[in-house]
């Protein structure tokens, strides 16, 4: 039942020769892995406003434009360093790999720390904006948004366990709807307002100035910008999900993303300085532009529906970064190895539901709200481009390859900004949030290196050498000792005993009396049926099997004497509905877990099926 | 970890032998048993009111009064039939028993689901009961109470799983603060009227008549005052609960009930009817009463506390009858067995967890509101009565035994009063709830009978005659075919290596290759360390390996050649950290389980420790 459900939903297993198809061409690719930058426009400018417009009132609008500015030229910066990074690492060039290549370890698993946590909140970002952008069109649903942020995760979800290439296709249309859109509006507010010289009501009153302009005001207006720019790392992250040739694919769509942001973002700003919205809770900076220059018809609502779609995709991004980089986490063995198999669709299914269920929390918690999540956004995404800049710039001064200096230089000012960046981003918004992201980073990094211990423990103890042989075969006499643990008498019973039979002479059946009166109707039928082998009965006052087993296996010294295997047969039902299993004890299986701990019982499980 | 944490919530395991200890007698069995019958005064007069007052206006007060005492005759004539049930069935005369000994087995069934049913409803609407009488003295707390009856829920759950008679000592306390809080009320109440003159002017304005009062109207204010009668049941069930002689005790407490419910909702309905209390949705009717009798002062906070607390001991009422009962039913295979097991404190905890978890839901779903709870409460509750006074019935016209005709008469006037009562409640309260309950016990009862189906099943399956008999022994050639699954040449295979050779002569690796890589390199390691058995590997396209094992299984036709057991080993890791399971696939589990449902595989699994 539970596998038709999910043939349903995410579609019929695929072969693992069928992953080549799943890749993404250009035309494709830009959606899927730029819809993260471009759609930020959506709340980056948001933001910016925000925290200046409550001090400096109406000045606000050009200190928004000098911000996005700003924001636009560390992203140039940004991309002239990516592409160095995408040329020098065909196979993903994540901060990641290129920290750990470059920095050491420590380094490296801080680089993938920081872009698991930023993964997670574009996700969670992301689709709280987009729910923001349909509550601003339909305000009577602001009541439900966290059921509809949950809801567009599941199908988010379900549309990525399907697999990469199919969700491009789903998803890319409304990115180049958006984009459309978004130009489209920027050239109409334009118009109208220089040629026509319309200039409608501002919607909501700008707040009184209360003080100056100042360094700070404006820094945090810029960190707050920044959100904006995690999309880089995705496509330098995600170069294996392009099609051949895939750097330069990558390449490609990183510059056409920067060229996308730097219209939009720059003209949108633009914007603002002419039509002055002004940040509310109920309706979206970017909806009252659009209100503002369209008025509240058509063109309106498509904007929303858009901006909604598009944001939703930039969740998508992090769909495809995450489980790619966990799944390079996972070979190194920092991560669990299990985030490094394709699941039925070949897609990464364990990083992805990962991600969904995080991000579920966090939308949850937050209660869908992107101011509150905003804060904690972009320290990660700064910390993993610093030490990605950092380990490019000393790559190239070690390498001294053809043209290292220029190269040098490009990503050792692109590591300083950053760096300067992130602490910005840091100072200015730690109380607001930022500082539970400096702790998560540092628990991650510590537990990744517990996981690598721990499976370098594991390697270290089950490596087997040449000179450990096995031993020579069956004795001659058969004497392995071999348990049946005895419930009632029947015909389970009667299994385990033949199996035991084939295996071994030194049979015995072992029976622990929780129940006075049902062990008295054990004993007389034993004797009556006489299977002949010996019965040991044991009495439990706590009503515990394990103990009983335990001991008595000690103090017959069985398991050392020839420092041989124990081996306890235990019967199980095998139930055609899944729901038959509520109805019958799961002694065996705590039995058998116990039993595992001690290291010389194995456990026979004999398997009774019980018909229909 | 998880252990100590339980010993420290519920205490340390106790021996079957300390059962007996655990028992109550009159002084603790009155408050734990009857604390459902006295504290349901504290809504059941508020939802008789809650029908009347908007249709009669003022009037509702008298036919209140009336309601009460023909809820209160009800009352002492179930007392008198259940003390004969209690003579009769000194074991438990729950409903269950009753009408399964003298009705058949469908009847039984039907008392059974109505009861639990019933117990479950018990809890929810005392625990929301109880959340009124807070939110009414601290108004502040109205927005929280879903939380406040959820931690109540589970103080209680972890109480009850401490033992029964724990958590009468802890319980039984408030219970009689409660009764002598009730009668300072009523004797104050009157006393100021009477003697001083004393009437306060009314807290909130009693509606106008908008109707006259019908029969109909009058039968649904009895039937919503019916829904303090639900504790009989639980003395009369609760009859191994008591202290010997546990028959004389528990008639004791039955009478002792009546008299307290009798004087105190009879009590109570009479100063409604001085002091006018009108139902609201913030403060309950009977914290109107305290607070026009006392004023706002101490008395008034001790009432409402006191209330809070005997209304989570009346859920406690269902904490002692539900487990019982479903151990009664499980000891007869109509629900799973596992409710008749005793936990670590002898207490029946599955049906206690059972229980709890589904009150939790109703408390959710119905966020915390007795009046939407009440409708659906009380008729699983008078169904129940009638199947049990038909039963007892039938039961002295059968036997004829000295005295026949006079218990006879009781117990039949007690089946036609509760039949009409609870065809009654059925018609007033179907369109507000009652339906629901309509569903869920024929619901209940189908599934009873095709558990009961196949637990029949089962028994027949694997019932073993004599004739049966255990095949001779081991082999002289000791060929029984072993395979074991192997992934990685390690130390794990050794040991399952040197397992398999202590039981057969016939062992072959194999390996399903779903990374070409790896297993290039286990070939080229097999050839070197050379273990002398026979490896096979199969490809699988699906990353999937239990259809390559089950098709290398059939195709030699291992199986079917000698119709014995394969035997394939799986080796495990033991790991100390729980968590660490999380980093390691598995694998093993998910092949152990599907293979278990092959009839002729059994499964030795080998496990082998790491240590940390």
């Amino acid at each position: 039942m539970f596998s038709k459900i999910r043939e349903l939903l995410i579609g019929k297993t695929l072969k693992t020769e069928e992953l080549e198809g799943e890749k993404l061409n250009i035309f494709w690719g830009l959606p899927i892995l730029s819809s993260d930058a471009i759609s930020s426009v959506a709340y980056a400018g948001e933001e910016i406003l925000y925290v200046l417009i409550g001090v400096i009132g109406l000045m606000a609008y050009r200190y928004m434009f000098y911000a996005a500015v700003a924001v636009i030229l560390l992203l140039i910066l940004l991309v002239l360093s990516y592409r160095q990074t995408i040329d020098a690492y065909p196979n993903g060039g994540g901060s990641y790999i290129v920290a750990q290549d470059n920095l050491g370890i420590k380094p490296g698993l801080i680089a993938g720390a920081s872009l698991t946590v930023d993964y997670i909140l574009t996700v969670a970002v992301s689709i709280c904006a987009g729910t923001a952008a349909i509550t601003s069109a339909v305000p009577s649903l602001l009541n439900h948004k966290v059921a509809i942020a949950l809801v567009m995760l599941i199908i988010l979800t379900i549309g990525n366990l399907r697999g990469t290439k199919e969700s491009s296709k789903i998803f890319g249309v409304p990115t180049y709807l958006f984009i459309v859109s978004c130009i489209v509006l920027i050239i109409t507010g334009v118009i109208r307002h220089y040629v026509f010289g319309y200039l409608p009501a501002q919607m909501y009153s700008i707040p009184k100035q209360i003080g100056d302009i100042t360094l700070f005001l404006f820094l945090r207006a810029f960190a707050s910008g920044c959100t904006a720019l995690s999309g880089v790392e995705a496509v330098s992250n995600g170069i294996p999900n392009f099609k051949e040739p895939s750097q330069k694919n990558a390449k490609a769509v990183l510059v056409l993303l920067a060229c996308l942001v730097l219209f939009i973002f720059g003209g949108l700003s633009f914007l603002a300085t002419i039509y002055h919205p002004v940040p509310s809770a109920n309706v979206t900076v970017f909806a009252q532009i659009a209100q503002q220059v369209f008025g509240k018809g058509i063109m309106f609502y498509i904007i929303q529906v858009t901006t909604a779609f598009v944001l939703v995709m930039a969740a998508n991004t992090a769909y495809a970064g995450l489980p790619l980089l966990l799944s390079l986490m996972a070979q190194d063995g920092y991560v669990p190895r299990q985030f490094s198999q394709r699941g039925k669709r070949l897609s990464f299914s364990n990083g992805i539901i990962v991600l969904a269920v995080a991000a579920g929390i966090l939308i949850i918690v937050f209660k869908g709200d992107t101011h509150l999540l905003l804060p904690l956004y972009a320290v990660g995404v700064f910390l993993s481009f610093t030490l990605s800049q950092v380990g490019m710039f000393l790559k190239w001064t070690r390498s001294k390859e053809e043209g290292w200096k220029h190269k040098a230089v490009i990503n050792g000012l692109g590591a300083i900004v950053t760096f300067i960046t992130v602490i910005l981003i840091g100072i200015t918004k730690f109380v607001h949030g930022a500082w539970l992201v400096f702790i998560i980073i540092p628990v991650l990094v510590y537990s990744m290196g517990k996981i690598k211990n721990h499976y370098n423990k594991v390697v270290k103890q089950i490596k087997l050498s040449n000179d450990e042989r096995p031993n020579i075969g069956i004795k001659t006499n058969n004497d392995q000792h071999v348990i049946i643990l005895l419930g009632t008498l029947n015909k389970t019973f009667l299994k385990s005993l033949n199996c035991a039979r084939c295996l071994s002479n030194n049979v015995v059946a072992f029976h622990v009396s929780t129940d006075p009166a049902a062990t008295e109707k054990l004993k007389v039928k034993w004797k009556e049926y006489n299977p002949g082998i010996p019965l040991i009965i044991e009495h439990s006052a706590y009503r515990d099997i394990i103990e009983p087993l335990m001991n008595f296996i000690e103090s017959e010294d069985r398991a050392s004497k020839h420092g041989e295997t124990v081996t306890v047969v235990i019967s199980q039902f095998v139930i055609t509905k899944w729901w038959h299993n509520l109805l019958h004890n799961q002694t065996g299986y705590f039995v058998k877990s116990m039993l595992y701990k001690n290291r010389n019982v194995a456990v026979l499980t004999v398997p009774y099926i019980i018909k229909e």
